[in-house]
């Protein structure tokens, strides 16, 4: 990978765009599809249900993790999979527009269509989906793609033997590393896992980029000392096994680490990481609040939902949220929380109604709950209710204004 | 409501429809928005993830349910939240393009833009949505909305004030029902029940349509017995109120029941009952297997997914299917499962990847599922995988070509 100037200067760019970001707003209204003028200027007036980012919540977020990888050492490749939108990702990368994670090729090619750049599609890649990537690969000037396993090297090279990269362009290939997460990845302790890199650094039609690993077991830790205890072998099993690579005669030119939990909780120091690259925490969400990556306020969207009606048998009051706004995740977790009204919880989602009740069992006092006032859900998992929404609206600083509605990239 | 010709005339209609749109396909394919060429031919062609549908065995499960109405006396407004496309609602009518029920306005106008008439909107309506429901009544010859509450209507009635429905043309209501699955409907126990139809009744702008009722605590139930328990009381528990609600001199024009348990699994007869309103049928699931709803054989849609590594580390595969593409729903069944391969599980499931490994633990043998190969997942709720997805995919009788690819409706 090559850099403008020092990495040092890069990540001190990588701050400064930050505050020039915040100085000129417009930059994010251009990019996202539809201009203020065409949406409602009050929430009251939003049909319902419907997703708004608390914008200035998510901005902060952005600082925070920005500011963190800064002074860490480290450059932001923040995961595009939580915002999916383009106003979402210039904030993400302090409108840089550079270095981003992508969980489907669409994303990828939604971000290089409004001039993004230097993207990683961080999914093992198979060469059924050959021809797409090289389009991109041509598309983008830094592309990178993520491997774990010979029988996707053997398929790729099947493939390019009909249509290979163009001559001077390998393919830019991270390899995934199982630091103890065990859903992909190689295992960094097998010997097998430098051959598999030398393959790739020996090869004329690909080029090896570094290594890229996610903790995602920190999802089930709890509390600051169970997720650092992971950030730390994240981190110290990653670096671990770029030594033996660099020792093995291979040039490591990143190593990158990451989740949500592991980069909000992270280590005393990175040494030998080059990149962190959570994606979560520019929204955050309950699930993160319980794992103590984050605290209540800093959770950036909401789904708006509206009271449809009130049944006393039952001491509930049904909302037009169902999983087909929020996802059905958490149910044993009340699905979330209603903000401003903690002595509230869902008690049941249905695909396009929610039921809620009071948290202790006393009797709702319905006179609070209008038919047709707003509630506004703080979700469970911000990335499944995301995925479930075409648009999000955004909000101005007091939270009820709509600013601009984004587009929400959709598909693989 | 009116009729053309006598109720049963109508019925006998409703059957002859479906034989007669078996014998022209080509009206199916005019109304998806892609045609076949416009897709791969084969399914090995198909970007994963992504969503097939068996369309033989949904228009078996169609045909089915239109016999068992017929059969039982009623009409069937079959439920377009599970199918949400053109060419599902075309088979679940029986190419009649009337009587169907939505579960959100978007629905109405998607199926309204295509020529679909004599819509019920099944969800309780409230005065934040009169004008869209407005503008759908003034270009539906029948267009039907749900309430079950007296604010509901007094906000209707306060908006109505600036925008009544045209002279001459009362907005045609149906009342909710609850017979026992305390999400919503009136208590048809309570007397304050026949004074909110007798409000309807005597509205100059509303017109009482009939009762809505759904069991959908049916799903909870097991086995034929307990199913056909509560399809009994769903029957009994409306009927009754119909029957009061005539003793107080009003007319009921129709009593409906349904949800997919109880229509799959029906009482001995439908006395009294002029409708059944299920949807998942249309598709069903593992879900409705577990109940005893359907069969494996029944299931007519499928996640198609590709290999994209091995781990023997885990004994598990990678998929390229997370929640993005079938949904969170049934993690403890295994989140459905994988259609030719019993000995297999989805063990988890993230954003964009799933892990499969073996049901008993055996180690796999991963010659079986080489990287790239595709598997097919059964879905554990095909309602919940197909509000992921922007369409599916039809395939022929072979369920092996593709056939046209089906737009699905999205939104609220």
């Amino acid at each position: 990978m090559h850099f403008e100037g020092s990495a040092a200067d890069s990540r001190r760019e990588q701050r400064q765009l930050v505050d020039a970001l915040d100085e000129d707003r417009a930059d994010t209204d251009e990019h996202d599809g539809r201009r203020a003028d065409d949406v409602a200027c009050d929430i009251t007036q939003l049909r319902t249900p419907c997703l708004v980012l608390r914008e200035h919540v998510m901005k902060r977020n952005a600082h925070v993790m920005i500011d963190r990888a800064t002074s860490l050492g480290c450059f932001l490749r923040p995961h595009f999979k939580t915002v999916k939108t383009i106003g979402g990702a210039l904030i993400a990368t302090g409108g840089s527009k550079r270095r981003l994670a992508c969980s489907t090729l669409a994303e990828v090619a939604f971000l290089a269509g409004h001039g993004f750049d230097d993207l990683l599609y961080a999914v093992p890649l198979t060469a059924s989906k050959w021809a797409e990537v090289l389009d991109l690969h041509s598309k983008l000037e830094m592309f990178h793609v993520m491997v774990d396993h010979h029988d996707q090297l053997d398929g790729m090279e099947r493939r390019a033997k009909l249509r290979p990269p163009p001559e001077g362009r390998p393919l830019s290939i991270f390899v995934g590393v199982d630091c103890g997460y065990h859903r992909d990845g190689v295992d960094p302790e097998d010997s097998a896992s430098i051959t598999l890199v030398k393959r790739l650094d020996a090869s004329a039609i690909f080029t090896f980029a570094g290594l890229y690993t996610h903790a995602g077991h920190s999802y089930g830790a709890v509390g600051p000392d169970a997720v650092r205890a992971i950030s730390v072998v994240e981190r110290d099993v990653t670096v671990s096994f770029a030594a033996r690579l660099r020792d093995a005669g291979i040039k490591v030119p990143s190593v990158g680490v990451g989740s949500t939990p592991t980069c909000s909780l992270p280590p005393p120091h990175l040494e030998g990481v080059d990149e962190m690259h959570p994606g979560n925490f520019l929204y955050y969400d309950t699930t993160q609040q319980s794992i103590g990556s984050c605290t209540e306020a800093d959770i950036a969207p909401r789904v708006l939902t509206r009271v449809l009606g009130h049944y006393q048998r039952s001491n509930t009051l049904l909302i037009d949220a169902g999983w087909t706004a929020t996802s059905a995740q958490g149910a044993d977790q009340g699905y979330g929380a209603i903000a401003d009204h903690p002595e509230l919880r869902i008690s049941a989602l249905k695909q396009e109604c929610g039921e809620i009740t009071s948290r202790d069992g006393t009797p709702l006092d319905y006179s609070k709950f209008p038919i047709d006032s707003i509630l506004s859900i703080i979700p469970y998992h911000s990335c499944a209710a995301t995925q479930q929404h075409n648009q999000i609206h955004v909000l101005d600083d007091d939270d009820r204004s709509v600013r601009c509605t984004w587009r929400i990239c959709k598909g693989w």
